[in-house]
Protein backbone atom coordinates (compact mmCIF):
# COMPACT_ATOMS: atom_id res chain seq x y z
CA UNK A 1 0.00 0.00 0.00
CA UNK A 2 2.84 2.22 0.74
CA UNK A 3 4.02 2.48 -2.94
CA UNK A 4 7.66 3.84 -4.59
CA UNK A 5 5.98 7.39 -4.70
CA UNK A 6 4.94 7.80 -1.58
CA UNK A 7 8.97 6.54 -0.42
CA UNK A 8 10.16 9.08 -3.18
CA UNK A 9 7.98 11.74 -1.27
CA UNK A 10 9.37 11.00 2.36
CA UNK A 11 13.05 11.02 1.00
CA UNK A 12 12.59 15.08 0.45
CA UNK A 13 11.77 17.29 3.27
CA UNK A 14 8.89 18.45 4.10
CA UNK A 15 5.69 19.22 7.01
CA UNK A 16 3.69 15.70 7.95
CA UNK A 17 0.62 16.52 9.42
CA UNK A 18 -1.06 14.42 11.89
CA UNK A 19 -5.28 15.01 12.83
CA UNK A 20 -6.95 12.98 15.56
CA UNK A 21 -10.22 14.01 16.92
CA UNK A 22 -11.24 14.09 20.35
CA UNK A 23 -14.50 16.00 22.49
CA UNK A 24 -13.45 19.34 21.63
CA UNK A 25 -12.96 18.81 17.56
CA UNK A 26 -10.06 18.14 15.56
CA UNK A 27 -6.39 18.26 16.19
CA UNK A 28 -3.30 18.75 14.53
CA UNK A 29 -0.18 18.12 15.19
CA UNK A 30 3.10 18.24 12.89
CA UNK A 31 6.46 16.41 12.31
CA UNK A 32 9.05 15.76 9.09
CA UNK A 33 8.69 13.68 6.10
CA UNK A 34 12.15 12.97 7.12
CA UNK A 35 11.24 11.69 10.52
CA UNK A 36 8.95 8.58 8.78
CA UNK A 37 9.85 5.05 9.09
CA UNK A 38 7.83 2.28 7.13
CA UNK A 39 7.29 -1.00 7.83
CA UNK A 40 4.94 -2.83 5.55
CA UNK A 41 1.62 -0.99 6.39
CA UNK A 42 2.87 0.51 9.13
CA UNK A 43 4.30 4.07 9.73
CA UNK A 44 6.87 4.85 12.76
CA UNK A 45 6.73 8.27 13.85
CA UNK A 46 8.83 9.63 16.65
CA UNK A 47 7.17 11.34 19.35
CA UNK A 48 8.39 14.05 22.13
CA UNK A 49 5.94 16.06 22.33
CA UNK A 50 2.14 14.80 21.04
CA UNK A 51 0.66 14.90 24.19
CA UNK A 52 -3.29 16.23 22.94
CA UNK A 53 -2.57 13.48 19.89
CA UNK A 54 -1.92 10.74 22.17
CA UNK A 55 -5.13 11.92 24.17
CA UNK A 56 -7.27 11.83 21.31
CA UNK A 57 -6.07 8.67 20.22
CA UNK A 58 -6.91 7.22 23.22
CA UNK A 59 -10.24 7.66 23.02
CA UNK A 60 -10.65 7.54 19.18
CA UNK A 61 -7.64 5.97 17.58
CA UNK A 62 -8.54 7.03 13.73
CA UNK A 63 -5.80 9.36 12.34
CA UNK A 64 -5.57 11.14 8.98
CA UNK A 65 -1.86 12.09 7.87
CA UNK A 66 -1.30 14.28 5.01
CA UNK A 67 1.69 14.80 3.33
CA UNK A 68 3.65 15.94 0.23
CA UNK A 69 6.83 17.11 -1.78
CA UNK A 70 6.21 19.91 -4.63
CA UNK A 71 9.60 17.89 -6.05
CA UNK A 72 8.20 14.89 -6.82
CA UNK A 73 5.84 14.27 -10.05
CA UNK A 74 1.93 13.77 -9.19
CA UNK A 75 -0.64 13.15 -11.56
CA UNK A 76 -0.23 16.39 -14.29
CA UNK A 77 2.33 18.19 -12.68
CA UNK A 78 5.31 18.57 -10.12
CA UNK A 79 4.08 17.99 -6.63
CA UNK A 80 2.40 15.72 -5.65
CA UNK A 81 0.60 14.83 -2.01
CA UNK A 82 -0.71 11.59 0.15
CA UNK A 83 -3.76 10.95 2.42
CA UNK A 84 -3.41 8.01 4.69
CA UNK A 85 -6.19 6.91 6.67
CA UNK A 86 -5.75 4.67 9.77
CA UNK A 87 -5.18 3.89 13.43
CA UNK A 88 -2.63 5.10 15.95
CA UNK A 89 -1.18 3.74 19.03
CA UNK A 90 1.40 5.33 20.85
CA UNK A 91 4.41 2.38 21.68
CA UNK A 92 6.40 2.55 24.48
CA UNK A 93 8.29 -0.25 24.56
CA UNK A 94 8.94 -3.23 22.10
CA UNK A 95 11.26 -3.88 18.90
CA UNK A 96 9.50 -1.06 17.14
CA UNK A 97 10.24 1.33 19.86
CA UNK A 98 13.91 0.18 20.01
CA UNK A 99 14.15 0.61 16.69
CA UNK A 100 13.15 3.72 16.49
CA UNK A 101 14.92 4.99 20.01
CA UNK A 102 18.05 3.90 18.18
CA UNK A 103 17.36 6.69 15.27
CA UNK A 104 16.19 9.13 17.38
CA UNK A 105 17.45 9.10 21.08
CA UNK A 106 14.76 12.18 22.18
CA UNK A 107 11.95 10.49 21.26
CA UNK A 108 9.54 9.56 24.32
CA UNK A 109 7.17 6.82 22.55
CA UNK A 110 6.86 5.54 19.25
CA UNK A 111 3.59 6.50 16.97
CA UNK A 112 2.16 3.71 15.20
CA UNK A 113 -0.29 4.83 12.27
CA UNK A 114 -1.48 1.48 10.93
CA UNK A 115 -2.93 2.21 7.46
CA UNK A 116 -6.37 0.90 6.35
CA UNK A 117 -5.97 3.26 2.79
CA UNK A 118 -2.86 5.78 1.44
CA UNK A 119 -4.36 7.68 -1.31
CA UNK A 120 -2.27 10.20 -3.46
CA UNK A 121 -4.16 13.20 -3.62
CA UNK A 122 -2.35 15.12 -6.19
CA UNK B 1 -0.34 38.36 14.24
CA UNK B 2 1.40 37.17 10.64
CA UNK B 3 5.48 37.47 11.89
CA UNK B 4 8.36 38.44 9.79
CA UNK B 5 9.02 34.49 10.13
CA UNK B 6 6.02 33.16 9.21
CA UNK B 7 6.44 35.37 5.60
CA UNK B 8 9.75 33.63 5.79
CA UNK B 9 8.69 30.32 5.98
CA UNK B 10 6.18 31.04 2.87
CA UNK B 11 8.74 32.15 0.98
CA UNK B 12 9.80 28.07 0.83
CA UNK B 13 8.04 25.79 -0.75
CA UNK B 14 5.82 23.30 1.28
CA UNK B 15 2.94 21.44 2.16
CA UNK B 16 0.13 23.23 4.26
CA UNK B 17 -2.59 21.35 5.96
CA UNK B 18 -6.28 22.48 6.53
CA UNK B 19 -8.39 20.75 8.83
CA UNK B 20 -11.76 21.19 9.57
CA UNK B 21 -14.85 19.31 11.12
CA UNK B 22 -17.71 17.93 9.65
CA UNK B 23 -20.15 15.81 11.73
CA UNK B 24 -18.37 12.76 10.43
CA UNK B 25 -15.34 13.55 11.79
CA UNK B 26 -11.74 15.87 10.90
CA UNK B 27 -11.33 16.24 7.62
CA UNK B 28 -7.94 17.88 6.14
CA UNK B 29 -7.05 18.84 2.70
CA UNK B 30 -3.80 20.76 1.59
CA UNK B 31 -2.19 23.31 -0.24
CA UNK B 32 1.40 24.92 -1.02
CA UNK B 33 2.91 27.36 1.59
CA UNK B 34 3.68 29.49 -2.23
CA UNK B 35 -0.26 29.69 -2.91
CA UNK B 36 -0.90 31.86 0.70
CA UNK B 37 -1.27 35.02 0.25
CA UNK B 38 -1.56 37.76 3.25
CA UNK B 39 -3.31 40.49 3.86
CA UNK B 40 -3.74 42.00 7.33
CA UNK B 41 -4.99 38.95 9.54
CA UNK B 42 -6.19 37.42 6.99
CA UNK B 43 -4.49 34.17 4.87
CA UNK B 44 -6.03 33.52 1.18
CA UNK B 45 -5.60 30.31 -0.86
CA UNK B 46 -6.65 29.49 -4.40
CA UNK B 47 -9.70 26.54 -3.96
CA UNK B 48 -10.35 24.12 -6.95
CA UNK B 49 -11.38 21.30 -5.76
CA UNK B 50 -11.85 21.46 -1.47
CA UNK B 51 -15.50 20.63 -1.63
CA UNK B 52 -15.63 18.31 1.60
CA UNK B 53 -13.40 21.44 3.46
CA UNK B 54 -16.21 24.24 1.78
CA UNK B 55 -19.11 21.87 3.22
CA UNK B 56 -17.35 21.50 6.98
CA UNK B 57 -16.90 25.03 6.60
CA UNK B 58 -20.77 25.61 5.83
CA UNK B 59 -21.66 24.15 9.06
CA UNK B 60 -18.92 24.95 11.10
CA UNK B 61 -16.95 27.56 9.98
CA UNK B 62 -13.56 26.76 12.70
CA UNK B 63 -10.64 25.96 10.42
CA UNK B 64 -7.04 24.53 11.60
CA UNK B 65 -4.30 25.99 9.43
CA UNK B 66 -0.31 24.16 9.96
CA UNK B 67 2.49 24.82 8.00
CA UNK B 68 6.18 24.66 8.24
CA UNK B 69 9.64 24.55 6.42
CA UNK B 70 12.86 23.29 7.66
CA UNK B 71 15.14 25.90 6.12
CA UNK B 72 14.13 28.62 8.66
CA UNK B 73 15.06 28.63 12.34
CA UNK B 74 13.00 27.38 15.13
CA UNK B 75 13.03 27.95 18.67
CA UNK B 76 16.24 25.98 19.39
CA UNK B 77 17.35 24.33 15.67
CA UNK B 78 16.60 24.97 12.13
CA UNK B 79 13.03 23.90 10.93
CA UNK B 80 9.56 25.68 11.89
CA UNK B 81 6.04 25.26 11.57
CA UNK B 82 3.37 27.28 12.40
CA UNK B 83 -0.57 26.65 13.68
CA UNK B 84 -3.04 29.45 12.58
CA UNK B 85 -6.64 28.39 14.25
CA UNK B 86 -9.46 30.74 13.13
CA UNK B 87 -12.65 30.80 10.87
CA UNK B 88 -13.00 30.23 7.12
CA UNK B 89 -15.27 31.68 4.40
CA UNK B 90 -15.34 30.38 0.51
CA UNK B 91 -15.30 33.82 -1.49
CA UNK B 92 -16.55 33.56 -5.06
CA UNK B 93 -16.33 37.39 -6.23
CA UNK B 94 -15.20 40.78 -4.74
CA UNK B 95 -12.10 42.19 -4.60
CA UNK B 96 -10.41 39.60 -2.68
CA UNK B 97 -11.69 37.13 -5.18
CA UNK B 98 -10.25 39.05 -8.41
CA UNK B 99 -7.01 39.56 -6.90
CA UNK B 100 -6.47 35.93 -6.38
CA UNK B 101 -8.04 35.00 -9.77
CA UNK B 102 -5.55 37.11 -11.68
CA UNK B 103 -2.88 35.25 -9.76
CA UNK B 104 -4.35 31.77 -9.80
CA UNK B 105 -6.70 31.34 -13.18
CA UNK B 106 -7.51 27.81 -12.30
CA UNK B 107 -9.34 28.88 -9.03
CA UNK B 108 -13.13 28.50 -8.60
CA UNK B 109 -13.42 29.61 -5.25
CA UNK B 110 -11.18 31.62 -2.70
CA UNK B 111 -10.64 30.44 0.38
CA UNK B 112 -10.33 33.14 2.97
CA UNK B 113 -8.95 32.48 6.74
CA UNK B 114 -9.29 34.84 9.52
CA UNK B 115 -6.64 34.32 11.74
CA UNK B 116 -7.74 34.36 15.63
CA UNK B 117 -4.40 33.21 16.73
CA UNK B 118 -0.92 32.20 15.02
CA UNK B 119 1.19 30.61 17.29
CA UNK B 120 4.77 29.22 16.18
CA UNK B 121 4.72 25.57 17.42
CA UNK B 122 8.77 24.97 16.78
Amino acid sequence: MISEKFLDVISHEGVVSLVTCGSDGAHVSNTWNSYLVIRDNKILIPAAGMRKTQENVEQNDKIKVTLGSREVMGYRSMGTGFLVEGTAKFLESGEEYDLMKEKFPWLSRVLEVTSESVKQTL
